[in-house]
């Protein structure tokens, strides 16, 4: 099986604007959207997104309701957070959580530092929290501070893998259209079954689709249906395309959209999420060594062998010299892999001084960085026991450096002067990099292990 | 978020029988089947299961079709066959796979030890796959070994987790109603898209279930129903419960199943599945020791800090001596996790013993076992570079047990004389092992950890 993210690389995550598609910039006349029904000249398309959150989560069994459950220890919903933020178009994301959540979700946007969130009290139902979202945005409301936009974005905050692509193609269809979903084709056949609990009828599958989100629509038309719709809508409603259409003669257009749309649901699909998140984190690894000149460097061998081994994994270089200017780069690229190459003999400046440059960076907020400290020795000259004991310095370093979301092991490799044996040193070496990089496991941090 | 597996706890891979529901023995007038219907000092009812398992897996965007796809590095359908034939009263399970699979199929039936497994070669549609397998256990068919059962299950190849619980339910259903099939709630509501790619209609989502797997009918009816079902029916139909109502009148029973019949479909759903077999397999740890005599016996203490550290796992115990007979029992009961604790000085005596048992009892055929071999260590008395020298042995021997499926770790436990420092040391091993346990990672055999 292939190893390769489900529908896309690692995470764009650089900054709003950096991830709009090609010939996309932040002015507003190359706006992906001023090309999306607003006339030129005239001001791009206002977009803002409304997230409900406020549900308990009951079908995942746990009592934590899901989109605050943890996923490489962040919640869930951050992640959402973060896939709308990065898109530079949306100009305010508004969150609806239940009053006993808002605590934990502003200290959730502070800790991971989401931008443009607004957080207003979730209703008892999911229809009554988007309903909330919605006044927040309304011009009509008294203590509305946010501007009212053309297209608002609905979309769920257990939907965390939302590309910029889908939510572009929605918004576009619905200034068209008033009304537009991202749909599904259907995994199982749906049947409707009789009173006695027996089959009726089942459905064409053909026929039909999965409604999933997200959802765009012209902001009058939705508040309009919201407006004008029945209690019993508010209460017992699941689709926000029905209430365009029944309240507002609004037939919604159909978007496909991918496989990574689907919701977290039960207890697997937060597993799920754990290992897309963890794949699309552990595509790239970068080598850092002192320098990289010369061929003959170890780390310039070491960087070989793991391109060789590694298959699917992109595997760059970065020299600590030069005040670290392609390391700097590599960072602002979203690598969280490195391995630190260590040369000076007794010392472990090199990853010293890596550590310095991550966390000068901030690259560890989103998500945890591995750092693997590689040394190497000749079985000949050094005793083993003796190059271990040098390094035991590294359990107390991972511990401190731990608390900044950095996972540090140190790796010995043994360099013999046979050829063969080194290439076969080396090898297991990428096994072990590779495994620490899969599992992100804070567990093992400190350890000092031995290729 | 509770660690516990959902819903249902280690997998029973006792034996055939051991997994029927209480009250249930081998003995036919036993069996929770001759209740089923059957007129009392009759035979208990006759059940097979067909599997079709002819699918390319498109949708998971790999080239091995999903159901041969490693998980753990063992093929899905294996963990599908293995709660099959879990099942006592299931007599026949036939499986239909491409004409290119069928060796495939073969050495997997072998390597894993299936029994009760009738390979036939699958259809070019579900359908078709499915009628193949029926004509397999039909009487009227000139090659056929098997003997006609009176309800046959209908599963996939794709839904690891099937219980006996839904099993039972199906067929007891099939019996009274002549088909019965596994429904579930709908997790996105469903609509009916237009001509013209727009919203026509959504369905109630309450009105409405998905059609899982198991289902099961009387033999008689699905092979009729087969039989003169038409090419349309053949080539395009997706609903085995729909041919059922529409060729023999048979209105199939509902019954609703546990979230756990999910179909591996998308590449995040392998993903799932491994984590779920990867949880239920940690739910269990087993501390070995030479003697269990004795308060102050080292492994007592371990087995202690392991109980209060690490909730949600099950932590046992077993001597050695004795030719080890509660570990025998352990080993019966499916514990994969082993913590061997070592306290002859310079020897590994007690892991060489450990593993030539779990060996003798074949163990990981079906699952990695996880060994970890603790060693403590008084860093007053022996320097733990010197210690570490000693038990470099480990490498070499985690390589070679690494072939039959055991993934053997050393951990080093520093044992101090103050009390504080050792309850440290020990809650740090405690931690190491649960990585250990929970990643289940083959790149890391033979390392030694140090706590």
């Amino acid at each position: 099986m292939e190893p390769g993210p489900p529908g896309g690389s690692r995470p764009a995550e650089r900054g709003p604007c950096l991830s709009s598609p090609p010939g996309a910039d932040e002015a507003a006349s190359a706006s992906p959207l001023s090309a999306a029904g607003a006339e030129p000249g005239r001001r791009p398309l206002a977009v803002a997104a409304v997230l409900p959150a406020g549900g308990s989560g009951e079908r995942m069994g746990v009592p934590t309701p899901k989109q605050f459950c943890p996923v490489l220890e962040r919640p869930l919903i951050s992640y959402t957070l973060r896939a709308l933020e990065r898109v530079c178009w949306i100009k305010d994301i508004v969150v609806a959580v239940t009053g006993e959540n808002i605590e934990a979700m502003n200290s959730i946007i502070q800790k991971y530092q989401h931008k443009r969130i607004s957080v207003v009290e979730a209703g008892v139902t999911r229809h009554r929290s988007i309903f909330n979202g919605l006044k927040a945005l309304a011009e009509d409301q008294p203590d509305s501070k946010l501007c009212k936009p053309e297209v608002v974005i609905i979309h769920d905050a257990v939907r965390p893998f939302v590309e910029e692509d889908v939510l572009l193609k929605v918004v576009i269809a619905a200034k068209e259209h008033g009304a537009a979903g991202a749909i599904r084709p259907l995994v199982s056949t749906v049947i409707s079954p009789s009173a006695d609990g027996c089959l009726d009828h089942s459905l064409e599958r053909a026929r039909h689709r999965a409604s999933e989100m997200p959802q765009a629509f012209l902001f009058d038309v939705i508040y309009e249906a919201y407006q004008q719709c029945s209690d019993y809508d508010l209460e017992f409603g699941t689709e926000c395309l029905q209430l365009a259409l029944k309240y507002c003669h609004t037939k919604a257009k159909l978007v496909e959209g991918s496989p990574d749309l689907w919701k977290v649901t039960y207890k697997r699909d937060l597993y799920a999420a754990e290992s897309i998140i963890k794949e699309r984190i552990s595509q790239e690894i970068c080598v850092v060594m002192d320098s990289k000149e010369g061929e003959e460097h170890i780390g310039r061998i070491l960087e070989e062998v793991l391109k060789s081994e590694l298959n699917h994994v992109k595997v760059t270089s970065g020299a600590l010299c030069h005040a670290g200017g392609d390391l700097q780069q590599i960072i602002l690229e979203q690598c969280y892999n490195f391995v630190c190459v260590n040369v000076m003999t007794s010392d472990f400046q090199e990853t010293h001084k890596l550590l310095s440059i991550l966390e000068e960076n901030n690259l560890s907020i989103l998500y945890p960085v591995v750092v693997v400290s590689v040394h190497f020795f000749d079985v000949k000259l050094v005793p083993l026991s003796q190059k271990m004991e040098n390094l035991m310095w590294i359990r107390g370093f991972a511990k401190e450096v731990r608390k900044r979301n950095i996972l540090l092991h140190g790796l010995l490799i043994c360099y013999p002067q046979d050829e063969q044996k080194l290439q076969e040193s080396l090898r297991q070496a990428a096994i072990i990099i590779a495994a620490l990089i899969k599992e992100r496991n804070s567990g093992l941090v400190g350890q000092l292990l031995v290729a």
